[in-house]
């Protein structure tokens, strides 16, 4: 695996792979690598020539009063999994080559930004896109791997590419979970261990709903909010939202459908969690 | 000269000179053609291997109360303006393929956009933007030409380019005028007589500001002051804005440089003129 920092170098690292026709894998992450991150870099390398992971705390994703200055950072640690998990090339870009002095760009997805975790980070989704679609432009790779915990993320992704018209795919890898359900996350470290016990309701109760949603169809509004009240009474300290929405354009639907996804955003004392599961 | 619809035909027609490692110049306009238009399709001529035009009134850009449906429309006319310029193919894109439905995306530069025309037109820039984008990384041209008469929308232009990292040049040509320096602009056509004798003035008045600036380059408050008056006093119905401005970041200054431009917009009844002068 090569490490590389600028611009130059990433570019240069995949001209000669792209010129024999390998198709390039292209793995974003903030780093704070956990097993989710890494069954994106195995999907990549099961299927594509090059694989290239960026290690990157993207501060355009982050709201004024988040936690961009305690995000964790570890750049060894995270090179040593990159590593393991056979990338090619480890990309640790600078902020001030992507985002220079004046830069004032912004390519998002209004609407569906808006919408679930857009409502409570309402320039989240706008950060994601512009540093997204910057990169992807400047790597053009063949595809790019995320996860479906980021359900939100991975559809507004899947419209901006589609949007542009960018000929790059985009593969969705199922969440990876902790042994008694907890959707792996970066975040989880800011739990305290009775919130890390708490946190694994979030899961199981999604779970009960979606096998609930499938037996009974009709009564949506009703089972949601029956589903509010179990996270709350679970030891939830907020939920932030539960719905069932159409899984592209995120509308909320009262009809269960296979291409719906049940969706969820709770709060435990400062700690904000997202899990998802499909019906 | 040959004339393609649809995106698939473009940029089929492009392959082949992109092949031979041949220049890609392209011209966007929104037809209604005139000299000054010819004057972009002459100056990729005279640099480029391979000459695109684009004819194609942009729906992203017309405000609710504007002139979309309006918006002057002769294609056989245009089509014959590009090939007596010399184009080598005329690309006159369908909305709905550019913007099928479901369409959501914004590529915006917004402090830049809410600036100058920005402050009247609030979405107009998005539109110019988002449209733009698109059809640059679905060419992917060598250069694209813009005129100066748009002097913002050329400042704009070049900040996406810039932000988004694309290996495009933008080459900008001046702004040709009528004998009695009214600049070239589709909308003219929308002029009475007697307005039409008016709208000369503007380019008059922004000339003698402009020696002024140069020669008293301490009072530019004061003369800015006087300009706006000597408009009214013309017969313009309304100054939207005159001001001198940097001509990368367009905020006002109060110095007058070589890199300052001297900006107006103005209304004659219900037609919109704008203009500017290189300091």
């Amino acid at each position: 695996m090569i490490v590389v920092r600028s611009v130059a170098e990433v570019r240069q690292a995949l001209a000669e792979p792209r010129g024999r026709g390998e198709s390039i894998g292209y793995v974003p992450t903030m780093g704070a690598l956990h097993d989710g991150h890494l069954a994106l870099v195995r999907a990549a390398r099961a299927r594509d020539g090059v694989v290239v992971a960026s290690v990157f705390v993207n501060p355009l994703q982050f709201g004024p009063d988040e936690d961009f200055d305690s995000y964790p950072r570890d750049e060894d640690r995270d090179l040593a999994l990159c590593e393991k998990a056979e990338a090619d090339i480890a990309w640790l870009p600078a902020a001030d080559e992507l985002f220079p002095p004046g830069f004032g760009l912004t390519v998002a997805v209004p609407r569906l930004s808006s919408l679930l975790c857009g409502v409570g980070r309402p320039t989240h989704f706008a950060g994601v896109t512009t540093e997204m679609s910057k990169i992807l432009l400047l790597l053009a790779p063949t595809a790019v791997y995320l996860g479906e915990k980021d359900f939100q993320q991975l559809v507004v992704m899947r419209a901006v590419i589609r949007d542009l018209g960018l000929p790059i795919e985009v593969r969705s890898v199922p969440t990876v979970r902790e042994p008694d359900g907890l959707a792996l996350s970066s975040r989880n470290a800011y739990l305290s261990t009775a919130e890390r016990r708490t946190a694994a309701s979030l899961f199981r109760i999604l779970t009960e709903l979606t096998e609930k949603l499938r037996a009974e169809p009709g009564s949506v509004a009703e089972m949601l909010g029956e589903g509010r009240r179990a996270l709350i009474e679970a030891g939830m300290d907020r939920v932030e939202y539960l719905e069932l929405v159409d899984g592209e354009t995120l509308d909320p639907v009262r009809g269960v459908t296979k291409s719906n996804r049940l969706v969820a955003a709770v709060w435990l004392g400062s700690t904000r969690l997202i899990d998802n599961t499909e019906i």
